[in-house]
């Protein structure tokens, strides 16, 4: 296997923080516990494709959801302990795009 | 445009990770330069897939291709100063992966 000298650990960070819209779930979160219309209401996704990537997160440790039992019944998504632990990550990406995200970049981008 | 609020260039940043292979691809180039053989050993992906990768990474002013007149000719890649400056970025997965990817999930990967 050629990936032997690959960590493996961090391929799944990797794989993780590579599938496309978890870096900006989890970048919303990271403000605070979020209701299912606030996070889809927040991100230029469908609610099908944000429900889709938040029972990925949960299963994979970095989410939890609760069901409050008012009426309407209300749920909300926040972090767990492993998904607090990527703001350094997710605070680093911020800081490297900010300084080194050019404007032409950006208008490629909106094309 | 619902995405409105979300930061443009954090978006533009996580494009660029996100995109399958490039953490490594840098991770590996952070040791140094490299030639395409050994970029392409000490990866499990085609050696199609790894220069698609190196010419978007090179348009995104991350990498460079130098190309040495020895016999037979050496072609090197290496970080510019924007590639180099995401060493925070691909450290802080790294550390974050090691604290918190569990067995499982690494059992799981290998499935």
């Amino acid at each position: 296997m050629k990936s032997a000298d690959l960590c493996p650990r961090f391929e799944t960070g990797m794989e993780l923080l590579s599938k496309r819209w978890n870096g900006f779930i989890i970048f919303r979160l990271l403000e605070g516990s979020q209701r299912f219309s606030e996070l889809e209401s927040s991100l230029p996704i469908s609610g099908r494709l944000l429900s889709e990537r938040l029972k990925e997160l949960e299963a994979a440790g970095i989410t939890t959801r609760t069901v409050y039992p008012d009426t309407p019944v209300r749920i909300e998504y926040e972090l767990t302990e492993k998904g607090r632990a990527l703001r350094p990550v997710i605070t680093s990406i911020k800081e490297w795009a900010e300084k080194w995200v050019n404007s032409e970049e950006l208008d490629s981008m909106n094309q």
